[in-house]
This record gives C-alpha cells, structure tokens and sequence, in this order.
C-alpha cells in the first residue's frame, strides 16, 4: 500500500511563482499526493458577468498548489511525476477571452494599434458521470457535448540559476505547458535544479483545443493524485513525458518553430541514447514514425511535444522503466 | 458511372512550378483523374550511394504532374479535388537528409557556420500488400516496420496575380502541403485563381512524421486518382480540407505560429458563416473543441491545419455538401 | 561619355510581377539608363479621400518599370546596377493605412479578429529644392518637415528556378527591398538567374523610417537613373549593396532574425572570401565592427542589412572594383 | 555639487540574478553613483587559452553589480538612471565563441544536429586614450582599429509578479539589453515593480556590432558612473532611452519582428501621449521619421529599440524633462 498524503491550500498559500516560495509540504519519493488545485482564476469567474480583468488581480492569476519539497531530490537528478487522476472539483468550468491575450488577438509579445478584442465568460456545464463538458454560445441558442479530458495546464519545479517565473510561463523547468498529453496515466519527467526540486502543479483544465487558440481552456478546480519518484543522478535537459506507449519531449520557446525543434532534437537525443542507434538514423527514424503536438501558443514562451510510439524504438525502456513501476503503484494509490 | 482519364507523362511533361506552363489535359468537372507522379527526387535516388545532391539538379527536385485546366474553372471559384485513392508504383521508397534542408539543421533560410550535416541516403521497402514501409538503419542491424499511409506531398494550382512558384514552396495556392492529412478519402479545396485553375500534383509519401522533420518523407513515386469538381462562384482564401468527419483549414507561413494563426483564424471564419454563430462563440468552441496539425516544418513557408470535427457545428454543410457527392462518385472511379 | 537610355512606360507597360514578361528594352553592359517609375499606388491616391482599397486594384499595386534585358547577362553572373539619381517627378507623396499591411496590424500572415484599423491617406508636400517633404497631421493642426531622402523600394531580377513573384515580395531576387540603403550613390548587386537578367524596378520612396513601420512610405513618382553593368562568372546567392565606404548583404525572410541571419551570413561569407582571413575570425570581426539595419517589417518577406565598413576589411577590394568604376561613369551620365 | 557613492563589489557579492538579491547600497534620487562592474566572464577569461566554458562556470555569467534600493521608489513609479560616464578598468577585452550561443550557431533554442562550432577567445586591446580596440585575428597576421564605444550590456530592475531573471535576460524590467545604445550622456527609464527598484547593472562591453552576432561583445571591465532619479506615480510599460536628441522605446522578445513591434508601438503610444496628437497619425509619422535599432540578436529574448528625434515631435518634452535636467546634474558628478 502507498501512503498518500491529502493536501488543500488555504488561498493564502497558493502560489503564482515557480521556485522562490517556501514548501508546504514535505514528500518522500514513491508516495502519493492529492492535492486541491483552484482554476487559473482563482476561483473568482462563476458568471458570464464576472470579467477577468475586473474580478482578478492580473498578477494573481494562474494560482499553483505547493511547493513540495521531494526529499532527497538534488541538481542533477530527474524528478518522476505519475499523474493517477485528475477529478474536477465542481460541475462547472469558465472560459474567456482575456485582454491582450489569445493566439488571434494582440498581445503584450505582438501588439497592434487595433480596437482590443472584446472581453466574453462562457460558462460550461462538467458532467462528471457522463465525462462531458457543455458549450453554450452566448445567446444561449447553440449547445453541444464535448468530451471531459482533464489535464494539468501547470506543473514544474524551481528553475535553475536561482530564477523564479511567473507561475504562467512554460520553459525547462515546465510550468505552464498547457498540453493536453499532461493527463491521467502519463509520467511527467522534469529536471531537479535545487534541493527538494520544488514540485508545483495547479490551472487544471477539462479540456481544451490544440494551441489554446483564445488563450483560455475549460478552466477548472480538481484534485489531481499523483505518485512522486526521483531518478537519481540522471540529467535532462527539460521536461519530458512517458505513457504506456510513447515518449515524448515538450519543448517551450518563441517562434514556435523553436518549440517544435527543441522537442524534436531532445527525442532525438533521448531515442538515440536509449537505442544505441546513430544519432543521423534516429533523426531519420523519427521524421517518418515522430508525431508533433501543440500544447499552448498564447503563453510568453509556446509549448510543443515530439512523441514517438515506444514498439518503433526498439524495445527501449526509459529511466529504469520507472513509468512502468509507478503505474503500477497507481493502483494502490487510487 | 464516371469517366476516368489516365494520365502517364512523359519524363519532359513533368513540372518543376506551380502555375506558368501549358496545361497538358483539359478535365471537365466531374471527371476521374488517374495520375502518375515520380517521386520528389525523380526517382533518381535508389540506393544508399545515390546521394540527392550528387544524382538530381537542384532546380528540378519535386516534380509535378500536369498542370491540368479544369474546363469552367474561373477566378473567384473553388476547386474540389477529391482523393479516391494514392497506389504507390514500386516496392520501395527513399529518404535522406539533404544539404541545407530540414528542421535541425542550417538551411538557406536560417544559415549557420557550422559544418553541414552528413548527406546520407535511407532506402524503404514498401510492402504494399502488408501496408508497411521498413526503415533499416545505416548499419543494417535495426529494423522495424511503419505502417504505410500514402499522402499527396504537393498539390496545387496556379497562383494569384500572375505568379509562378516553384512546387517546393507551399502557400495559398496549396503547393508543396506535405501534410499527411491530404490522403485517399479526403477533399481538397483549392482557390482559383486563374482560367481553367491549373492543378498540378505530385511528391507522394509512403509516410511521414509531423513536420517532415529532416525535410524528406519516405519518397515514392504513385498513381493518384482523384475525382474533380468546382464550386462555382464561391472563393476562399488558401487551402481547406474536408474528410467524412471533420472540416480542416490550411495555414502557409513563417514562423510557424503565423501557420497556426492563418489556418485557425480561416476555421473560425468558415465555421462562424456555416453555422450562423457569433464569431467570439465560435472562436470559444474552435478553442476547446478543435485540434492543430502540424505538415512540414523545413519548406520555404511552414504548413499547419486547423480541424474541427462536424458534429461540433450544429450539423454544417459546406459547399452544398460537394464532399458527400465526390465521396460516392469515388466508388464509381475506382 | 556614357550613352544614357530614357524609358517612360505607358500605363499598360507597367509590370506587377519580378519575371514573367517580356523586356521592354534591351541594354548593354555600362549604358545609362534614366526610368520613369510610378508610385506605389499607380498615381492613384492623390487627396485623402483616394482610399487605396478603393480606388487601387489590389492586384495591380506596386507597379515596376521594365523589365529590362541586359545584354550577355547569363545565369552565374553579377548585375551590377550604380544608383546614380533618383528625381521626384511631382511636388507630393502619399501615404496610407492599408487594410491587413503594416506591423502594427492584423495581417493575412498574422491574422486576428480584432476590428481592422482605420483606412487612412497622408499627403506630403515635397520640397524638391529645399529637400524636405512635409508631414501633416489629419486635423492639420501639426505640421513637420523631414528630410527628402529618396530611395528605390522595389529593384530585382527574374528569380531562379522559372518563378514569377509579385512585385510586393522582396527575396534573393531583389524585389520590394524596401530599404533606405537603396538611394544614390550605391551599386546594387543581383544575382542573374536567366537570359539577360531582367531587370525591373519602381515604388520609389521620398522617404521611409526603418521598417516600414505602417507599410507605406512616402511614396512618389520619380526619375531612376542608373547605369548597368556585369560581373561575369561570378554568383551571388541574393542581393548586396556597395557605397564608397560599405559593403553590405541582404537578407530576406521571416522571421526577422532569419533575414538578420542571411544578411549577416552572407556578409561573413563575403568578407572572408574578399580578405582570405578564417572564416571564425570573420564572423568575430563582424560580431563587434559590422552594423544591422532595418528595411522593412511589413512586406511577405522582411528585409535587414548586414553592412561593414571596407577599411575594416584590410583593403578587400569586391567585384574588381566595379563600384568606383561605376561612380566615375555616374559623372558622365548625370 | 551632487553626492557620488563609491561602489565595488567583491567577488562574492557580484550577483547572477536581477531581483532575488538583498541590496547592497540604499541610494537616495538624485544621488550620483560610480560602480565598477566585472565583465561578463567574471573577468576569467585573459588569454586566447582561457577557453570559457572551462574557466567559468555557466551559471555564473554575466556578473552584476547591485541591486541598489532607491529610496522612495515604488510599483508604479519611473526609475531614471543617467548614465554619465563608462570608464574601462583595463587595457584589454575580450570576445569568444561560446558553445550553442550566437546568431550563426545551433543554440538550446535553435538546436540542431551539427557539430557545434569551435570555441575560440579573441583579445584586444583597448586603448583608453587613443579611443580605439584593436581586432587582432587568430594567426595574427591581420588587426585593425575599432572606435572604443563603451555601453552597458545589463542594466535593470526587479521584475513585476516576484519573478527572479538570470542576467542573461532582457525584459520589460531591462536586464540583458545588450543595446550600443546604452551609453554616456543617455538616460534609462526603467519601471519599478518592487519597493526600492533594485537597480543592478554589469556587463560592459568596450563595442559590439549590431546584433552581438557572435553572443560575445568587446567585453570589458568597467567603472560605470550614473545619476539616478525618480519619476513618481508614472508607470512605464517597459525600457525607454532619452538622449539630447531622440526619444527611444526598448522591445525584448522572440521572434525579433515581436521586438520590433514591441519597440515601435510603444514609441508610438508615448509620443502620441506627449504630443497630444492622433494615434493613427502618430502611427503615420513614426512610420517615417523613425529609426529602428539592433541591440542583441542571440540572448534569451531579443532586444529592439525604436527612436525619433524629438525636434520631430513638436517639441515635446518627455517626464517633466528630466533628461535635461541630470545631463545637468551629470557635469557635477563627473
């Protein structure tokens, strides 16, 4: 049986940095943790009246649960983040169009002299038994079922050379990757940078579409459960993910064509280091069998993942097949 | 029944450009079109010592079939291509990397000092009956079999304002797509924008990874068959995609979020004028219920698609249901 | 005495597209030759009630004189093209908001939803003798004058491989540059990709600030005289410019670090070729003593400039000295 | 006669960080202030064998001195620093090529699979009173003599929402600029989001080119004198310049057209605020009175300055003409 340790913040210790806080708690590698996230607003939009801009304090946006300090963790090692569920709190989700933000708006990173985009709440209906989410246009005319696929839009841990970061902005250290593949049953692998690598996760969503296009998911509160473990003494250059069938690597950089080649690169590297095989045939291997996925392009850096089917890398086992026995774990977990 | 015209050019007939050359076919709408394309190298390259830059000029990479004039097709129509099927000719295919091309290394548009990466050659078998390709690594100690899925890498017409482009480029006028979306089952919608439109195609793939990370798929020559229409009086601004599930858009441009933008930013405003929605509402939905591809990320404009799946659009029937028609005419064509 | 060639197109001479018609003239190699070029907007804005969207065809806009065939031009040769003056053939220039153009603005490569901006023409007096040209505000309550700084916005040859671009894309082509640098007293190189080079050039500038920041400059009617001549065997693989002190690449792309990376590339590449110095010491040299400047952010393709002062380069002396040569003919033409 | 604190750091109060750091001086506005600044190297590397990524450690880079609080600056105030003088410390500087940094080399966000490129140091001299750095290449066959043009590579404040930033990045809170443009006699405007600023600067370079194409300027140390002031209850969005002539807006992002328009739109914003005049004929004026300048094309994010001369803006002047009245100030300093 696993230990697993409940974890709900007062809203005074929810975060909007990663790194630079004190831990709330203190975890030991190979428990499970299930911890109360809020919605990137705070909990403050319930209503189509509720306008981001005037119930949120733009710098209190996007609140995490934590830091955790993972015992033993250390510069060096990588940090194993099993994702065994995601619950949504409450039988609703928000989202909107938020000033100076979204991939079809100006923005702070690409302004425009334009009359701004007008500021909307749409408000869904989370049906947790049949795993739906409703969208109701704002007339109230049009309604329609979309899947529940709940995910974690930010999970990471303190950035190297002593940096704090907006707890909005995905880079090496994860955070705000908005990526629909960080969901139940995947490992999140991300590289520990300080001691106690600083594990902070919230800004659940229901689901969203590739890219975030307007810049706001499905938005919701959730617990989400996960089993921490620690690969000692092993390095990565950013996050990267595990299924039971793919591996994959997230790359966050502006233009996105740098997030797509720092994915990309990294799974070639990871690949040809697991596989023994020539770096020049991995990049071969991986252009014909490589998929590429679009996490966020409204963040201040945009996130996308290189994933490859585990059978086409010839029986490589990842990190001591640590996704595997976490997976395992899981089980005694939920 | 529907007539079916086969088309087998002559090494000499093969284009090099999208636009500027006599058409060699005249097609009515309505027609069966029974293509052969080489493949993108010309089918020069067989062996692992026919290396690309040694065995093809470089101003004649990528050739097209046709162009063919589409009787009726005027300015300010769309074109309908129908894919019915994409039957590769040979039993093998080929890949490589080639110089001062593809996504992790220097190329023309993003020079380097470095020294080139290795030129180097990957052949394929093709196993059309197992629906399989084999990549084999430079040493011949791994293999490992990709499932075979045929795609149309360039097709096009000409374009706008008296341009010609060479087919290695991608843009409004569809050209060099490389998105494996455009396969067997699938419409493709065209802009005309001249006389008799001009469709050229060709640069078939056994396969590819999203992006076509080294810059060449798994290259084979085949014969395409499509079925061809017009929607006569109705214009649109670049490439779109129809399947029997779901509406696609298609994005040309650098950087790469500029090819998101475009083919996100065309779904919401066809999806906004099918069905009747406030464009913020649709705009919302596009952004939790939509999904974004990525084609190629190493040809002179990048290419992204934006797809919606139908039933999230109120029961939206675009160009009269043309898609729906084409697909029974194909069982008559093939 | 140099002879100089006078060529005043008609209105139906006028050409939209760089390649792809047949030359108007043919000169030889160290012939003068004084052009008259419309404005950008074919002389069809002259009050600010002229809105260009309305009285322009969208199609027919930057018209360029020419093109012109260079006797003995052969594919792998230089043009060298001597700016030698640039006259205002009318006492104003317009300029404008163009709707989807301009930086600051949604465009067809970086599209929003957002309300498009005001449609809107500026009228500058010129002052041909005190070399100024005089900015009005829309209430005409603020009055400024600048400095008369003429410029070529648009100048290139056929492009490689048979295309045809519209004359709004600057590429290794030349085309629409849009950059200051182009103005008297500077030889502008070329790269000859088909028979008698065909030149083409127009859209002169009374003046612009780096960048184009709207996407229009103050656009006028003029005079181009320059005199032509060629480098032959010798390739270049895009555009550069030469003056009495500088020489300098131009690089075309977007982003627009990759139109910093080719200018500064190719200025690198150059200097090394010209002093024989290690490529590494070259770039080093650069890093810290060559200059980038802004051409234009608005247009298909952005333009920079990489330029280097020649007594920085050990006495390197490009293209035989072909730029004095021409500076002395420039005496006899004027 | 104005006050001039002394400061010099030891080697272990140098930080790696803009904010995050505990202040080491409490300086009152008005106050003069003369730092010395090591370089970016921490002053390791002095011979052509002092190879960097062996003599430093690479999160220990780009040393700053500071922060100094500001006594009575707060969030939402102006912090304006007028530099009055940049003294080199010593007859020598340094450049390099440093592993995956720079405009013409695969980086960590532009990967590539090449070889990287050879790191190599280049030392010149500077000659503190012939004004000149002499380039000497690898052989030492060839030198030339540059202008010495010390400026300030890092210059900034604590960054708004808790965030902490290594030195090597520029953003809204300054940091990393890496602008020739910061230099004697102009005055940085930097916006304070923490109580006492937390001014801290370093990385002094005796030039670069435009760009720091390389990612290594002319690297020097430095005693850097300045005049710090406060404008009260004026927020700025992000870096502005004021010299005796020209008014400058400061854009750091990726891609670099983001910097661009950052830079521009912010110009346009704020003169239009000054002159009272229309925004969109702000838009116009700029578009063609406007200069756009290059500071770094390799860090983190970009950096782009936008500029115009102020006898241009109908004689606006900028924060109640401060500017003029620490150039003042700066001759008692001295």
């Amino acid at each position: 049986m696993v230990e697993t340790i409940e974890y709900q913040p007062n809203r005074s210790e929810l975060g909007h940095t990663i790194g630079g806080r004190t831990p709330v708690l203190r975890i030991h590698p190979g428990t499970g943790l299930r911890v109360a996230c809020e919605d990137c607003f705070g909990g403050r939009v319930r209503t189509t009246d509720d306008l981001p801009s005037q119930v949120c304090d733009p710098h209190r946006l996007n609140p995490v649960s934590g830091p955790f300090h993972i015992v033993g963790a250390e510069p060096g090692d990588t940090l194993a983040v099993h994702i065994v569920a995601i619950e949504p709190t409450r039988d609703w989700g928000v989202s909107a169009t938020y000033p100076a933000f979204g991939a079809l708006t100006g923005t702070h990173q690409t302004p425009n002299l334009q009359t701004p985009l007008e500021e909307r709440v749409w408000v869904y209906e989370v049906d947790r038994d049949g795993e739906t989410v409703r969208f109701q246009d704002t007339n109230g005319r049009y309604r329609v079922d979309l899947p529940l696929e709940p995910m974690i839009g930010t999970i990471g841990v303190a950035p190297s050379g002593g940096e704090v970061r907006t707890s909005v902005v995905p880079d090496a250290h994860g955070g705000n990757l908005d990526s629909p593949q960080v969901r139940a049953c995947t490992t999140v692998y991300l590289p520990v940078n300080t001691d106690g690598a600083l594990l902070a996760l919230g800004d659940v969503h229901a689901r969203q579409g590739d890219g975030e296009l307007c810049g706001v998911a499905v938005e919701i509160a959730a617990h989400v459960t996960v089993v921490v473990d620690l690969v000692k003494g092993v390095a990565i250059p950013g996050p990267r993910l595990e299924t039971d069938t793919h591996l994959m690597s997230v790359g966050c950089a502006r233009p996105l064509e740098d997030a797509y080649r720092i994915s990309q690169h990294d799974l070639v590297r990871w690949a040809a280091e697991l596989t023994g095989l020539d770096t020049l045939d991995v990049y071969q291997l991986v252009s014909q069998a490589g998929t590429a996925h679009v996490g966020n392009v409204c963040d201040p850096n945009y996130t996308m993942i290189a994933a490859i089917d585990k059978t086409h890398l010839a029986g490589a086992v990842a990190f001591g097949g640590i996704h595997q026995r976490l997976r395992g774990l899981a089980d005694a977990v939920r």
